[in-house]
């Protein structure tokens, strides 16, 4: 496994058995999840925007309006922290102290670079389209060039990032271990629910790319 | 409904419609969530961390080990913005740029302050776990005395917060509308799967907490 280089920025301290910086275990987070949270100051100010994301080769990608203070500050370099997570389970130890949560996150630095081009904008698009739901790109209309020229694309590359990864069973301290209470994980589920037609749409078979979701 | 006061840092520019400055909105929002993420700025360095929260009154609660370098500096009055954010659904549109999302989300602003004393800290983690999973509390054993000094317990005033909503059908440009292409929601669905017993506990009947979820 491809590792991550491990820097003063990266290295996890507490429960440093659940890291990891491998970029097997990053991919899989990152192609597991839509949304990410980006941390970065502005003015003084500490701000974070939750965006969408997808990951393309050893890039974590988003996009917005150009006309957004936050692509606009981290166009202009904007030292950024991402942190992609996901909720996987609560973790219900006999004591409430044990108790825990599973979940799998991830943590990025460093700064963003615009994509230059109408066609590397409109391939990172389709990528994103792919990512979120399969299909869909071929059944929309695509980008004309004043919604490309409208939309800024940026890559953040995966060079300072770690994961950080709780699985499994609770772990009880001894003393509670005999005590007679039930222990175990209550895993968190997601998934799509019925779709929901727009207004005009009611009598249309399903897209392809629905149906498959 | 009671307002939440509008700042400069609070008010919403791009998407103004979605903005939401009202408690109940915020309130709702908070106490649908299980995970919060937080940012903040350590040493120069811009930082977050996802963690579990819960609401009370008009404050945001984490908790964490004393000696958690981010429960130190927000101990310290480092000044945060906290993003809550719940992903509803993809919004399929009939062009790629009116594509979107359907989320609510919530910006916080401020300093976290700590809570002193056994008893207001067990009432708080006891709040904590009555949000993640109702009745668990009374299961399983409580904190002792070295378990409760251990835990920081911070609260963020629901002073500096806004969020932004957006949710029902897409809203294509008049020149996509008569196109042939199904257009639509597909929700996004949260849930429990089937509980897993911790090793020693694959005969014992469920406790009513996980039962009820």
């Amino acid at each position: 496994m491809s590792q991550l280089t491990v820097t003063d920025l990266t290295r996890v301290r507490r429960h440093p058995e659940r890291a990891h910086y491998d970029r097997d275990t990053l991919h899989a987070l990152l192609d597991s999840a839509l949304i990410c949270h980006i941390a970065f100051v502005l003015d003084g100010q500490v701000q974070q925007i939750p965006t969408a994301c997808w990951r393309e080769g050893e890039h974590l990608y988003i996009h917005g309006s150009n006309g957004s203070r936050m692509i606009r500050a981290l166009r202009a370099g904007a030292s950024v922290c991402v942190a992609v997570s996901l909720f996987d389970g609560l973790v219900l130890a006999k004591s409430s102290f044990s108790t825990s949560v599973n979940y799998r996150s991830a943590l990025i630095y460093g700064q963003f670079a615009a994509l230059e081009g109408e066609d590397a904008k409109r391939a990172s698009l389709k990528a994103f389209f792919e990512h979120y739901l399969p299909g869909r790109w071929d059944e929309v209309r695509e980008p004309d060039a004043s919604e490309l020229a409208a939309t800024t694309v940026l890559a953040l590359p995966l060079e300072q990032a770690v994961c950080k990864v709780r699985s499994g069973p609770p772990q009880d301290k001894a003393e509670d271990e005999a005590a007679p209470v039930w222990a175990g994980v209550l895993p968190a589920l997601s998934g799509w629910g019925a779709p929901q037609p727009a207004p005009g749409c009611e009598d249309w078979p399903l897209p392809g790319s629905v149906q498959a979701a």
